[in-house]
């Protein structure tokens, strides 16, 4: 039996939205659950939850259940302390050795859990997973595998943000672990990867893209390079798994995150004008929540961090609790696909 | 009396629509022009906006207006060769030294003209600039220095694109040359500087964007330095100006221009699903063109090359008319603004 341990305390709405998300997958995918935090809080909020029922609300849509706990297997951890989003993740692990990350991370490690889910630190979740868990055989530094949403069908990109500096090895280390997970977890056939790059000419970009170019050209694990990828074409759907350094992956990550925030409020101001504009908005307000859908990050919970011995998934800071639950269908799709022993596998 | 050159050949519409772009600039801004480029093809396309007059097609709205040309003073020069855009920059400059492109350089060298407008290959702008015109005291390496549209007021970026690989002194140099152009062009006192950066915090980011922090925090050159921005912030409008390299800044531009892409796209196919959509959509229409009007990148019309010694505007590869008449704008602006002259100033 499988379970997925949760650090309730991380995320800018914890750990009353966390624990939400967590309750909410406990019924949707019937799985166990391993809460790690301060006992007494988790309680309290779990009993919030008895008494109020639920709010499960996804994009626009919003209702109330109730909620039969002698149904669900919800395990409590009491970790004492938390790491906050500012600290040094190097030292925060080191001096707060029961914070809810680090313990959550090490009963993965003890295999009470088989991943973890963690929507705080984003640097803390790395450093307890790598200290903890160990790198897989191979795999020099892990990666950040997020998926972003296309015209067609969504892509992986990795790194997004786990390395600032990368080398070509690096590089061509996440090609092969985001191959691996895409045969595996979404299903595609023969993954087509690109380099993320500023032109499409294989002498574009600088050093470390071009070395990747030829390392992957000269496809010794048969991979299915594409060549360069340009990020105003990353949206068509035409590449499988995307690779960069986590800077750049980073910056394409946060540009996407802006400029649709922005455009979703400039289309927002311009239906206030009038009372015309008002009432035109109002009508085309559900054709809006649908393209939001589309597009909606909550949808694909978060990002695996690809390139550690046990499963970790990072979640966007201001998850939402149909965010979190969604990162915990990420976590059960990794854990029943076996993914990590597929990319052991490559290095054998 | 200033003139302004344009590679009349350059662009993916070009000549036609780079033509028309100059004539239309020629008429709205009162400023003589060059033309450069196969003399009968230029001739051949005046004659046609003789005949039928100019198509004006500013965003949604669209007239033909008939012009005079003997109000008009349009110059043009020959120039045999054209610089495709496969080709390789340099050897391609060297290799023909006829081509529009070079020749719509050495124009600004000669000073015949004072600005020259480019809407081709990118590389062969920059290195024609670099090689006709060379570089201005103090700078290592000129920058592309994009405008791009905010929430609140746009913002310069650079470099956007002309060095995948930067050292922290450039970009050091890129603040200082993108801090005078804003005062001067964009009228911002004590404009703000950004690093562009995958965290707020000082110690974020790979190596050349922690170090260009440091060079900045000492702030020799009265420099007003607000620390790391995170691309998903910098839509707010908070920095005048925010630093990268050349490969992150292209990232940058290029998700932006991908991802709303991708949401226009999407949100029409949301208004065609059947009868009440299609109305809808075509009642919500005047207000997405607005937002979009918003966003236009054509507004900013082209970037300026800032480095070299003498002004070299690098507009979009997909240039409309229009966008070429806005290049030619922030061309002029340039020149009155004596942009150049004041970032010699600095290094004096």
């Amino acid at each position: 039996m499988t379970r997925i341990a949760i650090d309730a305390m991380g995320g800018d709405f914890a750990p009353k939205v966390t624990i939400e998300g967590a309750v909410w997958a406990a019924i949707d995918y019937n799985v166990p659950i391993e809460l790690v935090g301060k006992e007494d809080v988790i309680k309290e909020e779990l009993e919030k939850i008895q008494k109020k029922g639920l709010k499960v609300k996804a994009g626009f849509h919003s209702k109330r259940i109730k909620v039969d706990f002698s149904t669900l297997d919800i395990k409590i951890t009491n970790a004492n302390e938390v790491i906050e989003m500012g600290e040094a993740p190097g030292q925060a692990i080191r001096k707060k050795r029961n914070s809810s990350i680090v313990l959550a991370v090490n009963a993965v490690a003890a295999d009470s859990s088989q991943a973890v889910v963690a929507a705080g630190s984003t640097g803390a979740a790395m450093a307890s997973s790598l200290f903890g868990l160990g790198r897989l055989p191979g795999i020099e530094r892990p990666a950040i595998a997020v998926t972003l949403p296309t015209m067609k069908k969504p892509f992986i990109m990795l790194d997004a943000g786990a390395n600032s500096s990368c080398t070509p090895e690096m590089l061509y280390q996440f090609a092969i672990m985001g191959s691996v997970f895409a045969k595996n977890v979404y299903g595609r056939e023969n993954p087509k990867i690109g380099i993320l790059n500023i032109g499409e000419e294989a002498g574009k970009g600088n050093d470390l893209v071009q070395t990747t170019y030829k390392m992957l050209e000269e496809n010794k694990d048969g991979l299915n390079f594409i060549g360069n990828v340009e990020s105003k074409e990353i949206f068509y759907g035409n590449c499988d798994i995307l690779i960069c350094d986590g800077f750049s992956g980073n910056v394409v990550l946060k540009t996407i995150e802006g400029c649709s925030s922005m455009l979703f409020k400039m289309i927002s101001q311009e239906f206030k004008h009038d009372l015309i504009s008002i009432i035109i908005g109002l009508l085309a307000k559900p054709f809006m929540k649908k393209m939001y859908t589309r597009i909606n990050y909550e949808e694909y919970g978060g990002a695996l961090l690809l390139g550690v011995k046990g499963i970790t998934i990072i979640s966007h800071g201001r998850s939402s609790a149909y965010a979190i639950k969604n990162a915990i269908r990420v976590a059960k799709e990794a854990i029943e696909t076996d993914v990590l022993k597929k990319i052991a596998a490559v290095y054998e």
